[in-house]
């Protein structure tokens, strides 16, 4: 059993990963490093927001949190610039194989890419569905419309259809690994 | 005395803000707010960077952060939306009366302000002079030239002369209380 047991741990990572890269958050820094460096965009990751109850200062050592809170986001994950337009975003994993359920997302969120868009800027959701390794760029104003539609009554998911119908699948490069500007170079038109 | 004491405690306080508004993080948040509420601008602070080391899951409640630290931010504190320009910057406050310290700053946090001028965007710091009430809007690119000029053996600091010359001095209002996209325009021409 003592000799097995490392084995088998083993065994199931290297099934659970084995079709699949790194998960959305991984693949998507990666990604605007990759930007970053060939000074293609700046686009960053915001940190988490965090309400910090207490703070130590051990001497000598920099200072501890012992006490914080994680905050609902305000805004969404990410944001910079691309071609001097302002580009704002939200990514989301889903593990359902036939629809991303609206819930994924707060409803703040979806009225900031609302007026970010109108603002001028370029909003959208990444959504992947991890089982199926499939990742979606899908416009802020589709977006809208879906949540709208399970606002007042109808599905509260957006299906895999709809994805395909309204969305673009973003494949999966070496570097970037998902390489979402193209689509975006789609609608600075 | 023990009548005296806390007509004591009251009189320090008045004086010590007599003069002066609230800290400049909590004017730029009231401007910001002003700038969403209006649909003129969307700008809003990111959230501090945080490492977080352990999370504690007590049933029935939230995840509360029990060990975490402070991180060097990557970027700038501000950053969105106006006119459909990306806008980014810093802001610092002083209590020197002569000249604001150049180590106030990250050079990555210069750096990043010169890529966004580069790729179009509008990026600038707010500094305020505490002691004097004075803030002023410094563009990215003559930040980068003082930066520069400390890191080639010159001084490394702004002087206030230097401000007054080179930056525009934004003035205290009542809503927004600093109306730092008014300076904006100027480069948006």
């Amino acid at each position: 059993m003592k000799i097995n047991y490392p084995t088998k741990k083993l065994y199931k990572k290297t099934v659970s990963t084995s079709n699949r890269g790194m998960n959305l958050e991984e693949d998507l820094n990666q990604s605007n490093d990759h930007y970053l460096i060939n000074n293609t965009a700046i686009i960053y990751k915001k940190p988490v927001p965090i309400q910090i109850v207490k703070v130590d200062y051990p001497s000598r050592s920099a200072a501890v949190i012992k006490e914080a809170y994680f905050k609902v986001p305000s805004t969404t994950d990410y944001n910079g610039i691309y071609k001097g337009k302002y580009i704002d975003f939200e990514a989301k994993e889903t593990k359902n194989k036939t629809s991303f359920p609206l819930n994924n997302i707060h409803k703040h969120q979806v009225e900031h890419l609302n007026n970010i868009s109108k603002m001028g800027g370029i909003g959208f959701v990444i959504v992947r569905f991890t089982t199926l390794d499939l990742t979606f760029y899908l416009e802020s104003d589709k977006l809208f419309e879906f949540y709208n539609r399970g606002d007042s009554g109808g599905r509260k998911s957006i299906s895999l259809d709809e994805f395909k119908e309204y969305g673009h699948l973003i494949k999966n490069t070496y570097s970037p690994r998902i390489d979402y500007l193209k689509i975006v170079d789609l609608y600075i038109e």
